[in-house]
């Protein structure tokens, strides 16, 4: 990855780094929607990491997502070396599309993606500004303000959509917790949802994302991705936590309990503008002097480059990164 | 990846228990080139699974890799999650190319590829052979065959094709054992060269690759493959052994001992038409009858839909193994 994607994305503490050379360690990376309590890694089989994968691994991971995500039996599921690879491969199921439209602001890779593609992006406020777009971009619930539109409203622009023979992505990254905003059991045509395994779990960087669509739209993803797309280790970890819906239903509800915490904290420099149980936004006009005060201080925040009232605060995980996110918001002014 | 290809490449042993529902176990798996004795794995540390992969860690794992391929300072290299992926993009860089011709017979993902994108695909037998073709595809030792063409003869074949507006792909999958083989060194213009990491390590569950080239056509495949591309495991792992010249001397020496050995059995069942240090390649017109013969002893070796006189061996490890491939070869009609 280049820097200059690095230090317009999250995650990279050497970014961090690089940018307050003078901050006490260790960092505290709050700049990701990760969860900071990971899924208990399993062990690992040797055969996992020394032969390729074989399809009896990649059925099992299927067939646990297939249940944890309660994919449609009559729908096709793709698993990827990480979602990232799946937006990039998104074009090719439209690739006469002439519009574009991305409801936004949102993660920045959708728009990024068709652009580099060749196609006209607009972004818009909702939608129902989608009017005529063959293509429609969703990240639902939304990144980074959390924002919700309801899987029955979804279900009636896919169909929309797929009456003019568009496409309608719906990113649901950060519906894991929220299995009621999910829309895919209600899988419309002509849809692609893309779901992420490494952020509700804590492993991101086992790499591993899903797309759920129609069978024919989801044998042209599998195709360009080739045999053997997902590693064995990834193979191994996802099927035991996909598996594992106790583990999930705690993490939700401890997670819940944390956002709540910082919004109690972010409330003191800012306005909560939403968020989900992973990150939460926060809008002052102070933002730029506040990430620089909390960089200084050690904490890396997510910063936007065209959004610049605008921060957005991954989970501290232990309360020495609470008690040092508390001192450092303290101070009302840079 | 779907039944039907794993039918006709090897190493899932899922494929080979269904053809052979009797077969005594365990199975010695033969059916690929992967090195049979594994790099020892390394403590990975728990944030290569937790995090995003970094910068610092992607470049350390492309810093070995540079010098592990002996890279020039000018030429670029990209990281993938596995050779394959690499394989399925390559078309995106000659879009227009109406003549693609592969040298062949070879590892059958190269000509699928461009033909999936839609272009004209033709095997000739040598690279002299290529003519007026805009792109030319080889794999260099040659797999199932262990062909070598000379880098010098491929530098000169990659300035004609460069000549013409072409290009020129070198796959190098199992070049590691014999880096007087490799054109890395020598990187002609509009030449792409592929590398694979799992086959000689012994981890092709760890999923990594790489591909050299200039550094505009690089671009083209770092810039599909999006940030985060290779899995933080990998990266680890990956960078540790490339990073262990001594390592990769030794298991030279030692695989040579082994597929000279395997020689010595294979004679016995026809003539051994070429291979490298981690493959040997029988022909036989009996072949057809001996893949049965081996499958009904639990052993599974590597056919060929297009070429039924040919089987290919990987290496046997342990003398169990060993004694079991001389006993089922022992027979000499099946």
């Amino acid at each position: 990855m280049a820097m200059h994607q690095a230090i317009w994305h999250g995650g990279d503490i050497g970014t961090a780094r690089t940018l307050f050379p003078d901050a006490p360690e260790p960092w505290i990376d709050l700049s990701t929607g990760i969860n900071p309590y990971s899924y208990p890694l399993p062990d690992i089989p040797a055969s996992a990491w020394q032969r390729l994968p074989a399809c009896a691994e990649e059925t099992a991971l299927v067939d646990a997502a297939r249940a944890a995500y309660r994919v449609p039996a009559r729908a096709g599921i793709v698993a990827a070396p990480g979602t990232q690879i799946l937006i990039e491969l998104l074009p090719l199921l439209a690739p006469g599309a002439t519009r574009v439209a991305v409801v936004g602001p949102t993660y920045g890779e959708h728009a990024r993606t068709w652009r580099k593609a060749g196609h006209a992006v607009e972004e818009i406020a909702e939608p129902a500004a989608a009017d005529a777009a063959q293509v429609v971009v969703l990240v639902n619930p939304n990144n980074p303000d959390g924002r919700i539109v309801p899987p029955a409203r979804l279900a009636a622009l896919g169909q929309d959509i797929a009456a003019r023979g568009g496409l309608l992505v719906v990113d649901e990254a950060f519906a894991d917790f929220d299995g009621d905003a999910s829309l895919v059991p209600f899988l419309p045509p002509a849809t692609v949802i893309l779901r992420s395994f490494g952020k509700t779990y804590g492993l991101a960087g086992v790499r591993l994302g899903f797309a759920i669509a129609e069978p024919t739209l989801a044998q042209v993803l599998a195709d360009r991705l080739g045999p053997w797309a997902v590693a064995g280790p990834a193979l191994h970890v996802g099927a035991r936590a996909l598996g594992d819906p106790d583990w999930l239903r705690t993490a939700a509800r401890d997670r819940a309990a944390d956002a709540a915490r910082l919004d109690g904290l972010l409330g003191r420099a800012g306005r909560v503008a939403g968020g989900t149980s992973l990150f939460r936004l926060l809008e002052t006009a102070e933002a730029p002097a506040l990430f620089d005060r909390l960089g200084r201080a050690g904490i890396y925040v997510r910063r936007f480059q065209d959004q610049p009232h605008r921060l957005r605060f991954g989970l501290p995980a232990g309360e020495t990164a609470w008690a040092r996110l508390d001192a450092a918001l303290q101070v009302n002014r840079p």
